[in-house]
């Protein structure tokens, strides 16, 4: 059922006011900051939760300080629709990578008031805390902890990189408490919630090159990562050792690259979904030099897919691959400790919903897998049906250039407002 | 001719003799150090020195400190046969690179003196100065400056690395004078020289490898160096970013080192000459990570071969493969200045006649390029006749742990002494 265009335009405004407020009250030149559980992100939620009484929303935080905020349901017994992203940022970051949900979330209910409707279930809008990385060393902190997925030892163990201090120390600085992690205890029943729906900007340039407002992603990809691989050889004459007798690091270490990109290629060209990135590639600046045969090569590897059991394949061709070129040529390779994060499956029939919705406002779109991480594979991880809407951005995330554009803000709310008042009336 | 036993034990033990008195005035645990124009040099130019005149030869030193030390033959107006090396060595270095050629030079003497022989030709053994780059920025600095090819105004611009003072100050500290380098003058004619000789320790491992006491070498290689390379891509989330629309810096270096690596297993399976070395490889330290996908990637190269023309063959060849690959994948690749050094072929008739004194003492040896550089790379520049005998040496060279065997030396010098009393008994 179509949203009329007025309803639509003022929560459009809604949504940019909430930007502009956002972006003033975290400002920290170049771009904002807004640290996991510091002062920026509390500024956020603040702007969030009285937005949303604004709008006659419940607004209620729980103990771990994650923001609540209701559109009544005329059948409260019925499990939510639920909507949310979080609000803490990288430092120096963009407005929009994480608050773009919650906003988006607000919007909806927004204009769903706005055109007068009482929705069947409860729509609940979720400001989660501390997803990025950089503060607190977990993936996924504030929706874990939400659902009491966190290690008990978390609050005391995890430390801010920038400060040094304990998560419990910082939650209590912001007024909140670390018993419920401490508990393993859940603060969110997965019962009491029907689905849930993260819009996020996309981190990448797919959505810019093709043109397109909008993307509805087929799930969160999972990753093989190994940070600290190292070949070891052994140094020499870069003149007088000939190829028989190096046992040249560099030169291995570049040919399981390549055979990796290669192989990468292959099975991108039959369809699979892959990406493949070795960040770091590192000579020994100590004893490295244009006339030595490198004796050691530090690299790490970052392999993503939205397929569980590629990434295991590729884990297991490595190995293989690495022994062969490392009986070949002399070396040896030490991949060092892995770490792995599972894809996330979206849920098809929300994949389903949001195309039509998106086919009905006419607003192009396309379905891809999102490569970066989002605190939706946590609830996807927990079998909870789970989608989420991709907003075209440029200049990529983490970076104080995001750029996402009110038109294309319009066409995500367009679609979410329709797929949303839809799900909320389902029995 | 044979040299009798007892003579090339007499000299085998002045070898010993030399090696022992040279370590113990240059020790600078853990190794030896004989700086260019420095202590070091200065302490074995005065022990060389001092067994020459206790052999009975003539011993000068020209104005820029060249040691010449001259068995003299019976018809002084034929041109000399030759030998020598260096007598600098790089800090902390081992004590055998470049003194063995000084000291197989005076051995071969005493060989001679001994046997009772009174040659035709003189025979003239070089103590040249400041060889090892590390010290000076310039190739063959002694030998060059010895010839009358050094640079003008080097004696004003070069310093020494660990002083930051000037060649033409350390040669004053040392009473000598560049004022021949400043008028380009040479102080050896060498239309009074019939060929020079060079032994020296074998700085890769393929004698040790192969179980041979000396090498017999086709020539010195020539080089292609790029030592400051960059690949410029754009910096991207590793997760995020399709491989379609990655700017990889690091996958297009690797495509292009991995593509000379095959190239150089090609031709070398032909029978070329050939070593490649990527011997810097580093993305940028200020911006990499494990989840980026590489902007950036500096690296070098280091190709020789002895054939000039195929060095040249590959650097159009990588030039236009950086080109096809920058295409492919969005990157530019900027090779930064080139080094260029012109390979030096031995002397044919040299190299038969070492080759025969081999077979004839009963010494096994085999025919080898030398992969690094020597100052016979400036004999053989100016188009004098040049041969180089190197001999086994373990754990490579500029290391305190240089191992050179007193049977090899005695290998040597049994094939150097028939050699040189066949040379300079010739017409």
């Amino acid at each position: 059922m179509p949203i009329p265009d007025r309803a639509l335009t003022d929560a459009l405004t809604l949504a940019e006011e909430l930007f502009a407020r956002l972006r003033a009250a975290s400002l920290d030149p170049p771009g904002v900051t807004r640290a996991s559980y510091g002062e920026g992100e509390a500024a956020a939620h603040a702007i969030m939760a009285e937005a949303a009484r604004g709008l006659g929303l419940e607004v209620t935080a729980d103990a771990i300080g994650t923001l609540r905020m209701v559109l009544p349901g005329s059948d409260r017994g019925l499990p939510a629709v639920a909507i949310g992203s979080h609000l803490d940022s990288v430092p120096h970051g963009g407005n929009y990578d994480g608050a773009a949900g919650v906003v988006l979330g607000l919007a909806t209910a927004a204009a769903l008031i706005a055109a007068g409707r009482r929705p069947r279930r409860d729509l609940l809008i979720l400001g989660i805390r501390a997803e990025e990385m950089c503060w607190f060393p977990a993936h996924y902190l504030g929706s874990r902890a939400l659902l009491g997925l966190l290690p008990k030892q978390a609050p005391d163990t995890l430390r801010r990189v920038d400060t040094g201090r304990t998560l419990a120390e910082h939650m209590r600085d912001q007024g909140l408490d670390a018993k419920p992690i401490r508990e393993g205890r859940a603060l969110l029943r997965t019962d009491r919630i029907a689905c849930f729906i993260e819009p996020h900007i996309e981190q990448g340039p797919v959505l810019v090159e093709e043109a397109l407002p909008i993307g509805i992603v087929t799930g969160i990809r999972g990753s093989l990562r190994y940070p600290q691989a190292v070949v070891h050889g052994r140094h020499a004459h870069a003149g007088a050792v000939p190829r028989a007798f190096r046992r040249d690091a560099a030169m291995a270490g570049v040919a399981l690259i390549s055979a990796l990109d290669a192989r990468w290629a292959m099975l991108e060209a039959g369809g699979a979904d892959l990406v493949c990135t070795a960040g770091i590639l590192a000579t020994d600046p100590a004893h490295h030099a244009p006339t030595k045969v490198p004796g050691l090569l530090r690299f790490s590897l970052d392999i993503r897919s939205l397929d569980a059991e590629l990434l295991s394949e590729i884990d297991h061709w490595l190995k293989t691959e690495a022994l062969r070129i490392g009986d070949a040529r002399g070396v040896e390779f030490d991949f060092g400790p892995p770490t792995h994060a599972a894809p996330a499956r979206m849920d098809a029939g929300l994949r389903d919903l949001l195309m039509r919705a998106a086919m009905a406002a006419g607003v192009p779109a396309k379905e891809m897998a999102s490569g970066a991480g989002h605190d939706c594979a946590t609830f996807a991880g927990v079998g909870l049906p789970s989608a989420m809407l991709f907003l075209r951005n440029r200049n990529g995330s983490h970076n104080p250039d995001e750029a996402l554009d009110m038109p294309d803000v319009a066409a995500a709310l367009a679609v979410l407002a329709r797929m949303v008042a839809e799900l909320l009336d389902q029995a």
